[in-house]
């Protein structure tokens, strides 16, 4: 429905996947190992564009013969410290009471990269979370097991639904794709929107 | 999950019941005819909690027998205009040209009856849509038909993804149930969450 070149995700994130399919865009999917580590000096939306664009370097070859290649890095931030993926329980347990009660920062960087060119943006949406409950933190973690996701949940997870009270900003953004500012980048790089 | 009288959910919306559903809560439809027509002189607000009493009040017989009953309706406001659902494709043209490049509120009343008591609660949401092209409202209209939605529109179809720039309150009040809410209104109520 976006007259495009043909677009690669690279992500394997089925959540990204889904994102992308009711945006109307088809595309394919090509994995490749990125290190996700950055410098210490980023700032917090450096970093989520760092990573987007460090993952989008790995895909140079795709680019070059006439694809348009997505990529993306969300992040998670409570005041200026940046909240990773946990490594299992425990510490899913720990990131899950450091946001309980507070407003949190989730911040995706996106870039777009095509043979002659790549343009990067993010999105920053602001989610405030009750006071959860141990009974409840410990119920979801042992039910969903988020430990593949930045701040050890999902927005669309049982935990987004009853610990939510209000987000400002894009939902999607939260999920890991900024899915109206991605739309107007597409736009204006003349991909031609025909129903 | 939630230690509870037998829940009864009194809507056909289909995002409604997946909403219920991701809360954890086990429960049953039972769908009623009810005049959704409300007195003039009420503020938006009143409107939404009136329609939910009101549905609320055909089920009686089904709260005296010991169920939970779960009323809700969902308002579109734009500024102090009321914006109901579409008779079709030319009115729901005209209504999303209306919320075009403009932020509008979503109000979702709900109404929580019991044998003995009813608690009625609403939330609001803003939303602001991005300048729609006609193209755009077109596509929207002849793909998915939103013509059973307020608004003429749903926030989780396409046209929510490419449109909505930003929201401030909860992205599932928009789709119809304000998830959070009814959670901290259902724990009031003693239901207690055992996992």
């Amino acid at each position: 429905m976006i007259q495009a070149p043909p677009v690669i995700l690279a992500s394997g994130s089925p959540r990204r996947q889904e994102l992308l399919a009711t945006m109307g865009i088809i595309f394919s999917v090509i994995l490749k190992e990125v290190d996700e580590s950055f410098p210490d000096h980023l700032r917090r939306e450096e970093v989520a564009l760092y990573l987007a664009e460090k993952k989008s370097t790995a895909y140079k070859k795709e680019a070059s013969e006439g694809n348009l290649v997505i990529t993306a890095d969300t992040i998670v931030c409570l005041d200026q410290q940046i909240i990773g993926k946990p490594g299992g329980f425990e510490e899913g347990f720990e990131m899950l009471q450091l946001l309980s009660g507070k407003r949190h920062e989730v911040i995706t960087g996106v870039s777009l990269h095509t043979g002659n060119q790549t343009i990067s943006f993010f999105d920053t949406t602001n989610v405030y979370f009750k006071s959860l409950t141990k009974q409840e933190i410990t119920f979801y973690l042992n039910t969903c097991t988020p430990y593949d996701k930045a701040g050890s949940y999902g927005i669309q997870d049982w935990i987004g639904f009853i610990g939510v009270e209000k987000i400002e900003g894009s939902y999607q953004n939260v999920m890991g794709l900024p899915v109206q500012k991605l739309y107007a980048e597409l736009i204006k790089l003349n991909f031609e929107w025909q129903p």
